[in-house]
């Protein structure tokens, strides 16, 4: 065995290439091992793990930086960088991060949860090398999915030619978390297809400038001789970027793989490194399916029978649809995790996966709205908070009727910070004219999709959890669902919380269903308390709860008025957990209401 | 005369070449005057009147939709489609918009302020007719400062090849509001300087398919014939993105635009068609510096002897940088509007303009960050909505130290709602972690300004207003400027309505200079009043008046408590017209302090 406690970058450059070989095989063991326990995105480090050791063999972190767009396929880099005895602890509570933390390890250059960052980050960080006298190269790994993202884009086209230090490593995998979406995929299909395109160019220079018929083409063409030199080094969308091209490269051939970064790292000049990979690479049903294999929850199983929020919405989606033409679904990236392969397999036309491109996705939808057309955009809360401005400018000032489909909201445990579903109420009520609903359970949920598709004229917006959703609930739609009055305190929540509250003793309880704008009748309800104890699944500045004070004191309100929510995003840990730290566990909600106050 | 109010689509396509060519003289004389009175975008209109004219020519509104990104480069647009009599009403109020509106007209397919959103509107409104079966094709207008931006990418990347009614037209000036940034723009002028780049591509095809040379090539090749021919067919990166690419063609020659605009509409394929103009063209002021003659204000003067917030804290800024080795200036094509050119002139290597791409500018700062710099990002409060994924996951949850230069914070006047600057602050709120301060005259920028960069160790914004800053000020700096208790009544603000609150009577005042977290001492105070009336240039929702409420009312504030701020983005008139509507003139608030309550 060569993998133990002793692996380190510097144990990676003192192994020979079949010790280099042999330890990747090893590596991809103990990662099919370890994750299927801890839980977490095996694919996509199955198929970086040849990528890595190569990295680890030519470059030298933490003088070096890799930044890893998005993070969660860096297991190999953070095994190889001082956390392999820690691994087991991936994702769990106090344990390390599934995605690069700088305050994890000095060898994690940059934050790595969300995608397509990734170009920019190195770009800053390579300025700053540069500006300071630091030697050392920056590597950004991007992969295919990731580069789909305007921000990625935005990045390599502010790339100098002055940044010789930076190189980006496109790891190809010929899929994002869906199939990669758009002509940039297309191209770099084709351009894998071309298995020696780099060698043939190289070809046609020696060709054109030593062989008689290229002389001849020199004299012929005079008038487009340029044209075809033009076109020869500028064939590649890359190289019109400013970028050297390096590529295609097996990304499972760490022999090949290190010659090519080598060459990459003395160039001098800013590059980018063409590397196919494999998804889920040496485990077959990863390989066969990598989507499905794309993040593994802990204990990899469906609690039998339930069906999750995403399912559920997905369904009643497609059974709208059926009947009302308008209806279209929107998705970046997320067909099946946000259950959208219903409308994709009922109504193809109708369906649309744009790709990491969450800001086209709303303005697009904005686009087909404006013609109307009913869009319902599916959206993890986190991902979002990509297209603030567009939900303003685009959607709110012409009060656009667009649905959106917020999945992961609240708590979503072992991604840890990068990814809490906390922010999206916060923005989403700052945006004029937007309406917000926080289903409970399936009845609540089907009610509160129809209310967003046929009741409102702007944004609105039906916020659920990850996760299974309770079966059944209320037969009737109401925006507030109100105990009675039996005593003078008042619990106040919304969404998953609903849960932890009911029937709870020595105090009423009102969950919220509409939870934006707040329900007239529910300010008037809650006005009358001596005290009112506001739970809130979400960060606190901005929340409902400062909202609901305003609201409530507007209205009479003086008794005693506390929000339990949250303060900072919660560290990786499972959702109870997350829940009982901040406070909002049905334990906690009772010591709340006990206490004296 | 041929501009009268007769003028409309169809009289457009009644006219023969040379009536179109009189009617674009007439336009641009009519520009040239009326703006100079009702204030606008000069340059960029300047430079579209023949490229509109032929558009047209062409197509009909409303059918055939036409999408600007961005608006300000409509103004013969709204001229040609029944706006050409209430034209001296631009930008006032209860005029019409600066921008496109498809609220104002059925003439504008989109709404058009903020940059890079035209490919992705245009697309969503191609496939909801198609889906609709409605014909007509779709324009994109989109300048070369707007393709920078990373939705415009995203846009791109996501048109298929089914979209034969879509084009987009490439208005391309050679710069945008500062000069366009990037290798994109280079290579733009690369395409530029090649005149005839498609007829000799058409050349070079002709000539291998024929001549005796050619065919020797085909021959000869073999292998690498396939390369040939990539090279020649995908050499151009439009078509690397699969769009069949026309031009450049000369985007003052009304006849060539048609020609060019008809084979487009006829291709079938979606395409994009070359277009170069001269901002400013037939204006000498304009054409020598567009930059300057970007924005006018109404009455194009300065008010002599007054700096404006964004000069006084780009020289500050400048200052500090001399001494402090580790001060970097970031804007996005925003150079002289921010007041940054101070840091471009003396720390050229520490200034990056990094061209209409947000995204990339908070990244790229928190890799500049990542290495022990300090980066400043100038950027107007509306054009930071791009970015807020990346203040939260890139900044926030590592703690970077950036500071951000809120510039147009507050209400801007004519621009509309799609530029006000009140949305910052319910955004930047909920980032965990952010400092934010809110000057009012000279002498607070400046202690601001070394506050957020010297005093915080996270996310640190300075917001102000546009236009002139008051000089003088307070000599000390303090967290809340507070009049003392001789009331019962305190007012409570910041910004830059402290000046409408001043030594008013009747009621206390005490004006936020760090407006959030809100200071303890800020809390306290107005805790003991028996009433509190708060006043904000900003969003209600999400506003500091909420927050504030809650702060108060934690420690005992039991009193009337009113929040005046905006409901709804305002519409265009002049800040001090604006103010008034809200409330938040001196006199409102005057009245305000002496209703009974």
């Amino acid at each position: 065995m060569l993998l133990s406690d002793n692996i380190s970058p510097e144990y990676i450059k003192s192994l020979d290439l079949a010790g280099k070989k042999q330890l990747c095989d090893e590596i991809r063991a103990f990662l099919i091992e370890k994750v299927s326990g801890t839980g977490g995105h095996l694919a996509s480090n199955l198929g970086t793990v040849e990528l890595t050791v190569a990295l680890h063999s030519v470059f030298s972190t933490p003088d070096d930086k890799i930044v890893f767009d998005v993070g969660h396929q860096s297991y190999t880099h953070k095994i190889i960088t001082g956390r392999y005895e820690k691994f087991g602890t991936l994702r769990s509570a106090g344990g390390i991060s599934g995605f690069p933390r700088s305050t994890e390890s000095e060898h994690d250059a940059f934050i790595g949860g969300h995608s397509s960052i990734s170009v920019s980050a190195a770009l800053g960080i390579a300025k700053a090398m540069k500006l300071e006298g630091k030697p050392g190269n920056v590597v950004a790994v991007i992969g295919d999915g990731a580069l789909t993202g305007g921000e990625a884009y935005e990045g390599l086209n502010n790339i100098g030619h002055d940044m010789g230090n930076l190189i980006i490593v496109l790891n190809d995998n010929e899929m994002s978390i869906s199939r990669s979406k758009g002509t940039v995929a297309d191209y770099l299909t084709r351009m894998r297809s071309t298995r020696s395109y780099y060698d043939k160019k190289e070809a046609v220079k020696e060709f054109l400038s030593h062989s008689s018929v290229g002389k001849e083409i020199s004299k012929s063409l005079s008038g487009t001789k340029d044209l075809v030199k033009f076109a020869i080094y500028q064939s590649n969308i890359f190289e019109s970027l400013g970028l050297k091209y390096y590529g295609p490269v097996n990304g499972h051939d760490v022999g090949k793989l290190i010659e090519m970064l080598e060459i990459a790292k003395i160039t001098g000049e800013p590059c980018i490194v063409h590397v196919k990979t494999k998804k889920g690479k040496g485990y077959k049903p990863a390989e066969l399916n990598s989507g499905e294999y794309h993040g593994i929850p802990r204990r990899y199983s469906r609690s039998a029978g339930s069906r999750s929020f995403s399912e559920i919405a997905g369904r009643k989606l497609a059974g709208l649809a059926d009947n009302d033409e308008r209806i279209c679904a929107v998705t970046a990236a997320m067909k099946y995790a946000t259950g959208m392969e219903h409308m994709a397999q009922h109504f193809p036309e109708r369906f649309f996966d744009v790709g990491i491109a969450e800001q086209h996705a709303l303005t697009f939808s904005c686009g087909l709205a404006s013609q109307g057309m009913l869009p319902v955009f599916a959206v993890y809360s986190t991902f979002l908070q990509r297209c603030c401005d567009q939900l303003l400018h685009d959607a709110a000032i012409e009060k656009k009727h667009i649905v959106l489909f917020i999945d992961r909201a609240g708590l979503v445990g072992e991604d840890g910070e990068t990814h809490q579903g906390i922010y999206d109420v916060p923005m989403l009520t700052g945006v004029p004219g937007t309406e917000i609903w926080s289903p409970f359970d399936e009845a609540t949920l089907s009610m509160c999709i129809e209310k967003a598709l046929n009741d409102t004229d702007g944004i609105a917006a039906v916020r659920y959890p990850r996760g299974a959703c309770p079966s059944g609930g209320p037969d009737e739609y109401s925006d507030i669902y109100y105990s009675g009055k039996t005593s003078d305190t008042l619990v106040v929540t919304y969404g998953r919380l609903a849960q932890n509250v009911s029937g709870i003793d020595g105090a009423d309880t009102l969950t919220l269903l509409k939870i934006f704008p707040i329900p007239e009748e529910a300010a008037v309800t809650a006005a009358q308390y001596k005290r009112v104890l506001f739970f809130e699944e979400g960060m606190r500045i901005g929340g409902i709860g400062e909202k609901f004070l305003y609201a409530i004191y507007e209205r009479g309100f003086s008794g005693k008025y506390r929000i339990t929510a949250l303060d900072f995003p919660p560290a990786a840990a499972d959702v109870e957990t997350q829940l009982s730290r901040a406070g909002l566990d049905r334990e906690s909600i009772v010591r709340a209401v006990n206490e004296e106050n």
